[in-house]
């Protein structure tokens, strides 16, 4: 694969152009300094580093894998020392606590160089993101002592931390976990249970490993309202903050996976392992739900990492490609056949990678401006606006990226015919990379019943109404623009079906509780790419006003813009044609069949 | 993965039942005798040889892969016995010649031996499977002494063959092609050039392999009307038929790939390899694409075959997994959980599959029955028509079942949720095998050129208006029964909409020639949903008859193919929706940008 670059000129657009990044941080309490110099060095600085230290090891990791040996994980040649790097150089702390060696951003700028990182390669990327996990949630729930123990090499990256909630009979249904704590005199718990699936679970990058488990207390009720959470370091620290006694907890294999080999996914066994409960007994998973939305964007990411960097790859292949002829005349008449991007089908697929990853941008920037909002404005109305969002769009970015992600690795692989199904060339390393990002953190169906159910439901509508009021208001903002005419006809039109639809489906719903699984899905990719539409159109009127400048530099970036707003209203949007149609099919076709006579 | 089962009630369902084989085959020149009880003691041995033979080699072929040693390969543990015992049983020569020492039975015989071997290990079947083409080519063009001296042994399977056309700068586009061929004294050639993605091009399997390699005479004209087609064995046979002395032809690397790992993807050097003419000079490409159809059928079936396992796979899981309630009401009391088929979502994936697989079945099914009839029919108007029904289908199953059946097959990861990405479940490997279906025999995008340009546009809409007509007649002849009321207005419909869009976009073209490639792939998968849509409607018909008669003993069987014939018809031919949009929007915003302001 060509060398990655970091699509900087992009990410300012979408940062400084059209979401206004800087004015916003003026507004959040601490952050009201962060300018656009100090950001724009920053990403640049960042941007170095992924392309120099990481994006070189992807295919390393790929090829190499992580090894396990006797409880001992190996990471691919030249992950550890990456990671070194990464910690010298403050990354890990970029948003943390100064209090505890951070560097106090907002975490914005975290999700932002997490974006580079990721692109370049996601497998490595995962073992500083993992952390965020643990350390949110000491962060949020730890006592001070707990804080003065963990967060301190958490923030530095000097550790690494993980979130232990998988079991072998149980994924999605945590209520099922069978994983034991029994109280030790001394106040800590003996763990005793086997966790699966565990990234980063075990790897030789740092010091120790801080695993947050979920179990059970003793006496703990049944279900999803006995689970508590617990600190389980993989080395107990020492008084004095120092790496103490080898705990009980050990790496009893780790999983063959058809992608993101460069990182680790551990099979766990804690055997009397020393556990701290962490926050009240049995609110484990409300403790741990309060950084569901930070775990979910940050799998939102990936999608957006895995469009990029399939559309920079076949991007480049396109151009230099040479085979057949333009159908409408030949375009490079000195050489033996036109560049393959001549080809309308090759663009078609060039675009949609394009216009799904540029969205994307869009997309996540907006939310991790959300996260930014919600932890530190000023004002409780505008935090609780950005809150109700964040439910609402959280869900939607995390599977209607990942599964736009995939498609756009897919057109990867297919821009290169033959040799993207050939290791060299990175491609379907890209896709089979991409292709856990739609299972884990929930998969696609529990993110489209959180959205259908629990969020546009489950506040009848309210979430729903309050997002489309914000599309609307900027459609009634451009509505004397000539030039935005059909977009902001468009985006209403989708915006008023979008309510009709909702509307129809819940009323369906309570009559047969079904009908909200059967439409689910089809409702969240629908709202996805509405919600793709409204950047698209943002997008587009920035570029409009940037054009109508008399200083305008960059019209063919600005004209780019404008002509994948217009591509993605012509041949992305129209997929809700279908997806209307399938959800007014209902629950009836789904459910009509015994389970016994699927096959005979 | 669960033991894979040869879903022989479902072919004997599409066979006799729906599309009338054994009548059929009564009125094919030489295969009179083909009566059912023949067929379905073939179909019963097929069954046990591939459940008991190649299924349990499928993971084994995954993980081991091909390795390449000094220009051998080996491949994995239990192929080449395997192959002993396919050559042993008779199956290689199935549908060959008694002349050469097959089995003479009709082409759709060894189509079905195929469909099955392939579902259960894609990997192994493409070394039999790459022998026809070597077959056909010496069949049809051959001289008396070349097919007394290859069509022996590749009947029995004790040698088997290749195509070699791929070369590193071109594979779309052969005209570029540059492997020479230079005459000898003696009347044979001597061939230099690199090929490369040569399926099983080396192996350990058999004594020879004889590969058909297009190259250049040394006055051949440039394009592609200047390609010749030689015979290059790898050992040069003697007189007596036995094995002589290694040719120059040699495997430099064998490529490491997304899947298939168990077939060898070969580079192979000729070195002034000896080679012998055949068919008439600069005449190769003409001669080849005689088998375009045979070869692009072979992999419309891998994407039935990718259907098929995905839905086994996932279906034992989705009946066996517990996680969670239903949502309407507990299916399951006694146990912690409800088995995940009893979620909307789930269902709806399972049924998806289950859609395609069968419904694609039925399609290959039918396209296989052209094929005999063009090979052996009495009546040449017969033949003609079926001629044409190929030309106008064979685009449309390769590329609409292998899009399709890569859905499947990811749908089968979905449905396993984490543990579908690992490796031991099987569904991975299910899609990293599928994948290469999209790419090979003609990328979906040139399946879609061939059919909208060459084949609909070509014919100026005949090929299209004598399969809808078929289409019409079936509407016609059921148009009293009630039952079948719904679906035969919804086809119908749709049949008039895909002879108006047709005319659209033929009407376009004829003043922007980059209309056709802008609409051609949404044109490909359009056709594809109703021509599946067609097949599901006789399913149904079938069904209903079979119900309606006093003996029906099997009712759940043919009750679920109503329900699944409804579910096609309420949630797959829905996304003719979208196709419909995006096809009208034409080609402006893909033309729109310039190659180099793709990224900035």
């Amino acid at each position: 694969m060509a060398d990655f670059k970091v699509p900087l000129r992009d990410i300012r657009f979408s940062l400084h152009e059209v979401l206004d990044y800087t004015t916003k941080c003026e507004s959040l309490t601490g952050y009201e300094e962060v300018g656009s110099d100090l950001l724009d060095a920053v990403l640049e600085e960042a941007a170095k580093f992924v392309e120099q230290e990481l994006a070189p090891l992807n295919a390393i990791g790929d090829q190499q894998g992580c090894s396990w040996n006797d409880g001992v994980v190996s990471t691919p040649e030249g992950f550890k020392e990456a990671y070194a790097k990464y910690v010298d150089g403050g990354w890990a702390g970029l948003s943390a606590d100064p209090e505890f060696g951070g560097q106090g951003l907002p975490p914005s700028m975290a999700t932002l160089v997490s974006e580079m990182a990721g692109t370049a390669n996601w497998a490595w990327a995962m073992y500083p993101g993992l952390s965020h996990g643990a350390h949110n949630t000491i962060t949020a729930h730890g006592t001070d002592q707990q804080k003065q123990t963990y967060l301190g090499p958490l923030t530095t990256g000097e550790w690494t931390g993980t979130m232990c909630l998988t079991e072998p009979h149980c994924g999605t249904d945590l209520g099922l976990l069978r994983t034991r704590a029994e109280p030790n005199e001394d106040g800590s718990y003996a763990l005793h249970g086997t966790k699966i699936f565990i990234s980063a679970g075990e790897h030789d990058m740092t010091d120790n490993i801080v695993h947050i488990v979920l179990a059970r207390l003793p006496d703990a009720p049944k279900g999803t309202r006995g689970i508590s959470l617990f600190i389980v370091p993989k080395f107990l620290p020492k008084a004095d903050g120092t790496v103490g006694a080898r705990n009980g907890v050990a790496c009893g294999s780790i999983e063959h996976k058809m992608g993101i080999h460069g990182n680790a996914t551990c099979v766990l066994n804690f055997d009397g392992a020393t556990g701290y409960l962490i926050g009240p007994p049995n609110r484990g998973l409300n403790c741990m739900f309060t950084f569901m939305n930070t775990a979910r964007l940050g799998t939102a990411l990936q999608g957006l990492a895995h469009a990029e960097a399939g559309f920079q790859g076949s991007l480049d292949y396109a151009r230099e490609r040479l085979q057949m002829r333009s159908s409408s005349g030949r375009k490079n008449p000195d050489k033996p056949a036109d560049p393959i991007i001549v080809h309308p089908d090759v663009r078609r697929m060039l675009l949609i990678q394009k216009a799904l990853a540029e969205g994307g941008r869009l997309f996540v920037h907006s939310l991790a401006m959300d996260v930014d909002i919600v932890e530190s404005d000023a004002s409780d109305e505008i935090k609780g606006r950005a809150d109700q969002r964040l439910a609402l769009l959280t869900p939607i970015a995390k599977a209607f990226l990942t599964e736009t992600g995939f498609e756009s690795a897919n057109h990867g692989i297919q821009i290169f015919g033959g040799h993207g199904f050939i290791q060299e060339w990175g491609m379907e390393q890209n896709v089979r990379d991409c292709r856990i990002s739609m299972l884990y953190e929930g998969t696609t169906g529990i993110q489209a019943l959180d959205l259908l159910g629990r969020k546009v439901i489950g506040s009848q509508g309210g979430l729903l109404r309050q997002f489309i009021t914000e599309i609307t208001d900027f459609c009634d903002h451009h509505k004397g623009d000539r030039n935005m005419a059909n977009t902001i006809a468009t985006l209403k039109t989708h915006c008023d079906e979008w309510e009709h639809i909702t509307t129809q489906i819940t009323m369906r719903a309570m009559t047969d509780a079904d009908e909200v699984g059967a439409a689910s899905v089809d409702y969240l990719m629908y709202s996805g790419y509405i919600v793709l539409a409204y950047m698209w159109a943002m997008a587009q009127a920035t570029a409009l006003n940037a054009l109508a400048s008399d200083n305008c530099t960059e019209e063919d970036f600005y004209q780019a813009k404008i002509a994948t707003a217009k591509f993605y209203y012509d041949r992305l949007l129209p997929r809700t044609r279908s997806l209307v149609a399938t959800m007014e099919a209902g629950a009836d076709s789904l459910m009509a069949l015994d389970a016994e006579h699927f096959s005979f």
